[in-house]
């Protein structure tokens, strides 16, 4: 098969835009309605009635969990939440250094296996085990991580809290208030899974090669830091606090970013044409933490100026607050550091990662596309002494 | 957006075969024909007339160096081989567990953007660094595994030394002789580059985010352990000494394999049509081995032989030995244990990895296709209690 010789006749869509790569049971996203549905189920009834283990359960399995499965699932998920040494005195020796806390959370996953002893062995039932180990142990690894970057020492998991419980706990040293535990977990399930996004591609693309499911969720991790992907949550609150602070003339804020084609983070999405059903879910999440915290409730006063704004403004682009717009908010008020937010997301997304990694494994076949070669051809080696 | 409604009807390409995702002037194949290049050169010209040095300018330039440019090229990237004492530290720590070397590698090399003050930034110049840095360490890197795998402190590199000929004294301690660095220049040579393989394809889906050259290399050595992709050149060494042994009766083993439907490592290739370029030129480099190694010469006379009987059986498939077959001889005749062979791969390797990644950065769009949802649709949240 010569490089040419292809069924698209040379053309092709950038980005892969518009290629569809296979099935998947995981999420169906309707962009024009703004509504995202886990295994079928819309995200609203389950940030509203579930909580993030039984999403898990659900995003694993397609099913919601008869209650015995759940508690046996809880129980087993919760087990594994420890971490090997190396991996906790690596992110101490680590987080000090001025990389982005993804560099460090990926190279901590990275760490783990090592010490598992089923990483070589691929089989149904122990790559099932390993996806609950790394949901677990991400956990355990991320508040390590938000610790180490305030230069305070880890908090071992406890084996009797919820994930959103346990995190918060890992993470402060407190035992979370139920309101607290709710809003995080909150927070879990609303970023555990969106479709076949660029780090859940990344992990799909690695993992066909049939290597092991460390490898495929570490590739999702470094995808999952780019400045096209994760990332834009930070952007928003960093606009919120250090570009808008007490100003108060919002409009002309918003105008200024637009006459100067700058982007306003936390607006707008490829795929959504109407309200991010994510971002609904949060603002309603923030309006009631508005209620006690001031700053909150500034920060959503903002953001409905901008939403106005730029409904107004730019109507044919349908542009709208995305996930990333209020997610920020809430997980400041719930003491997470801006450099966290994308860790965060790593924390809650790990369940969308591995559900997809072992739907690939189920009916597998090795990503290998084709890439048109444009350079010269059939060009001689000349030595070195005769090149001008 | 709807997940259903897109460009082609709901069709898709298992495993993309057949999609072209872009443009490229890295290399060029022609299945049909049995002929590779790197960037317009063949590489039997490269082979035969060029060294790793070159051939990694020439994959990042796209044309070959002038002396002068030449010279600064290598000082530079010899400049690089020194690694942190952390990553030292933990191939020491990790590698006696019963992993595979990849997996340590990935974590070694994950060590290194947290001790590089430029992997935040992105600019073109601190790119091209970064990729030079990661060509010379993970030399560093795979030398030091090599030896660590068999309870040795690793040795220092020297900065005088080709790669070649650095790598083989990292590993065995020896100054290699002009013969076994010339053999070795070849098994990197030959390994450089090959188009949109899985682990370049996870390498540019990775960097499409905009993340950190890093975290795109880490997921094509994850993507690399996978058996369908790095790996069968163990396989082979495998069948040959345990398998095959001091056996004599080639035809009988190779119909009872190919009866059982059992697949011999080191046949056949998904875009090769005719001999694999690449086998034919490791093929050579064995024949003259073997007239000063009779082990050698053993495996070259049962790989005729296997090679005979295939071609004769499977006319029809036109199955040739591939890359595989012969590389895993030519590297153990130089004392690289079996288990090494794949980091060897991606010691070869890295530069076809960094020159893809720099190539997708300078015109990216981010890697973000489709799934259709094959799910059940608009199930409601069923209460636990009531769930059958």
């Amino acid at each position: 098969m010569d490089s040419h010789d292809n069924k698209q006749d040379g053309k092709y869509s950038k980005g892969l835009e518009g290629i569809i790569i296979g099935e998947s049971k995981k999420s169906y996203i309707d962009g024009e309605r703004g509504y995202l549905a886990y295994s079928g189920i819309s995200i609203e009834e389950l940030a509203e009635k579930s909580n993030y283990e039984e999403v898990c359960f659900l995003l694993l399995h397609d099913r919601l969990p008869l209650k015995d499965e759940l508690e046996n699932f809880k129980s087993e998920l919760y087990s594994y939440r420890e971490v090997p040494d190396l991996t906790y005195e690596i992110i101490e020796r680590t987080a000090k250094y001025p990389v982005h806390p993804m560099t460090v959370l990926r190279l901590a996953v990275d760490t783990l296996p090592v010490y598992d002893e089923e990483t070589e062995i691929n089989t149904e039932e122990a790559n099932y085990r390993k996806a609950l180990k790394l949901i677990s142990r991400i956990h355990t690894i991320t508040a390590a991580i938000g610790r180490a970057l305030r230069g305070e020492k880890p908090i071992r998991p406890k084996p009797d809290l919820s994930c959103a419980a346990n995190w918060l706990w890992m993470h402060s040293g407190k035992i979370p208030s139920q309101e607290e535990e709710r809003i995080f977990d909150i927070v879990l399930v609303i970023h555990a899974e969106h479709e076949i996004n660029a780090s859940t591609f990344s992990a799909r693309v690695v993992i066909s090669s049939l290597t092991d499911i460390y490898s495929a969720v570490s590739a999702a991790i470094g995808s999952l830091k780019g400045s096209l992907h994760g990332g834009a949550n930070e952007q928003v609150m960093r606009m919120l606090i250090e570009e808008i602070g007490t100003e108060t003339e919002i409009e002309k804020f918003v105008e200024k970013k637009l006459k100067n084609k700058e982007k306003i983070p936390g607006f707008g999405h490829r795929v959504y044409k109407n309200y991010d059903p994510r971002a609904a879910i949060f603002k309603r999440l923030a309006e009631q933490i508005a209620k006690k915290d001031e700053r909150v409730g500034r920060w959503i006063e903002i953001g409905n100026k901008i939403e106005k704004i730029m409904i107004e403004k730019l109507k044919e682009k349908r542009i709208y607050p995305n996930v990333d717009f209020y997610s920020g908010i809430v997980m400041y008020y719930l003491g997470i550091d801006i450099p966290m937010f994308t860790p965060i997301f790593a924390t809650g997304r790990i369940i969308g990662w591995v559900s997809h990694i072992l739907e690939q494994l189920k009916d597998n076949r090795i990503y290998r596309p084709r890439i048109i070669y444009s350079g010269e051809k059939e060009r001689k080696y000349i030595p070195i002494e005769m090149r001008r």
